[in-house]
């Protein structure tokens, strides 16, 4: 009744922005994302008969809040799925995700939590289950359950038994690379909940966002098939401009960026101009992503590390999906 | 055959953004303006029987390239709609528009010409007249022949007979001001009529931005009635940052923001939730322009001097519509 996972975090290419059904997670669109090797999480489950609730500890520290409840909201909707439902477990997370990284570490934590409770269960299910499953804790963690260049197919049914990820390519296809730029100053004043939410009721270029994701789609994956770094990045960048354009016509309108996000994008447009291929993305805070290939890593991390405002520059390759330890 | 006229430049708090024909200068949607008192061009006008070619001065120079040409091409429609397509004219042209200011000298220059070329030529017309004739000089002037608030009604009709500007309620009724925020660097990389046709022809946001326009037009339309300036300001800025979420979803997406730029957009929400009443509007460049009421002159000027990278601040009424010295 025990059991460790491993679960890197993922970032959005094509992004996901919006749900069509919020207490399932069902997303308003497909989205596509690279698994990252430099961000994980690792958790431990043990299901133990006297427990009487979950506890959770999240490196080391016994958490109580509504970070708790989502945990252990999870875990019911799992055991339930297993027939256990006075079965209570003891959860330890390490999280190898820096905050201040702007990754969502809900991404790997839930992925990790999903895949090492299904274990300590004995559910015998597959991936595309677990990934099912892992969707209705977080919905970007469902993408964390492969490696490398992953789909999530937002479904059709009205349960989402249908909304789960699977695999584009995997980590070993091609060596591309993501900096994270850690900005100085890093405040989010909308979350990315309720941005999301207040976007898709009120935002009038919200559909034509959604009508235009096919078109992305089979674009990256066409140039992911190919390797062709160029157009991966290009569509990639166009398509969180577009994410982030939506915002701006929200009601009331709110932005996720600030002036040093600014300043990175820019000076990623004038890398590009100098001959290092470079391309941006970003979720919904302040933060950049870049991609990038492994030749152009020493120039690049460098470049991003003297504008101002910026703190720091984590890199990292492809990543793998779940692991159990 | 001599006359000199003044005209005042205009911020749009309704944008004008996307032609529905290029060369009559029509737009897509119906647009919005303030004439400022601040910012004005001073344009005479003879035409002279012996000349056998238009000449050009703006501020004691000659003139000689495209902007020669698109001041030529308007006197040939000016001349060829009093029936005078053989006389040529001399032209002398005062900026008081600073070009750091980042506002478009287009709008007070092509009003100041038409108005001055109209009285030389000995045209007996009509304000309306006017700025039909002035639209097809520059669009955004059309507006500037108007003084307070002014709309531009982008008609219906193939040839532009009906796309001119209507007066909304002049300077006197009622004190509202703005600030031109100039920024340190202020290169333009995407021009503003470049930037129309590429966000018309690709951004799959552009017919919604247009389908959105006649409830903030007439939104703001009441909020001027009933001098209600948070009315007035909110959506002055929502319609701002859609026009700008627009160029986001072009292909290749663009922006005309700096860091500066989205560091004085938050100075400006900041300022507002300290209570002082504020709005920023920006047009097809880097720089912003803050809408405020006289009490707040001195402390606003005060805050936006203080955010790096602004250079100067300047201030300005709302001002009159053409007159003739």
């Amino acid at each position: 009744m025990k059991a460790t996972a491993k679960a890197h975090t993922n970032i959005a290419l094509i992004k996901y922005w919006g749900k069509r059904d919020e207490s399932l997670i069902l997303p308003m669109n497909n989205s596509l994302s690279l698994t990252l090797d430099g961000f994980y999480t690792t958790t431990t489950v043990e299901f133990k008969p006297d427990l009487t609730d979950d506890c959770f500890y999240l490196d080391d520290e016994a958490v109580v809040d509504t970070q708790y409840d989502r945990v252990s909201n999870f875990l019911k909707l799992i055991r339930n799925y297993a027939g256990k439902d006075n079965l209570f477990a003891e959860v330890h997370s390490t999280n190898h995700v820096p905050t201040a990284a702007g990754f969502a570490s809900s991404a790997s934590g839930f992925a990790a939590l999903a895949a090492a409770a299904a274990r300590a269960l004995n559910l015998n299910i597959d991936d595309k289950t677990l990934s099912t499953l892992t969707r209705q804790g977080s919905g970007s963690a469902c993408r964390s359950i492969y490696g490398g260049f992953v789909e999530w197919e937002k479904g059709e049914q009205a349960d989402g038994s249908d909304s789960h990820a699977v695999p584009i390519a995997p980590a070993n296809h091609w060596d591309i690379r993501v900096a994270a730029v850690v900005l100085s100053s890093n405040a989010k004043k909308v979350l990315s909940r309720e941005g999301m939410k207040r976007t898709v009721e009120t935002s009038p270029f919200y559909s034509s966002w959604v009508d235009s994701i096919p078109n992305d789609l089979n674009q990256i994956k066409d140039g992911i098939k190919n390797k062709d770094f160029e157009k991966v990045g290009a569509i990639a960048e166009m398509n969180c401009l577009k994410m982030h354009a939506t915002t701006l016509a929200a009601n009331p309108p709110f932005s996720y960026w600030h002036d040093t996000t600014m300043a990175v994008m820019h000076a990623v447009q004038e890398l590009r101009e100098s001959g290092i291929s470079a391309y941006f993305t970003i979720d919904a805070g302040p933060n950049v992503k870049v991609l990038y290939l492994p030749g152009d890593e020493n120039t690049l991390k460098q470049s991003l590390r003297e504008i101002p405002g910026v703190h720091d520059v984590i890199v990292s390759k492809a990543g793998q999906g779940i692991s159990y330890l």
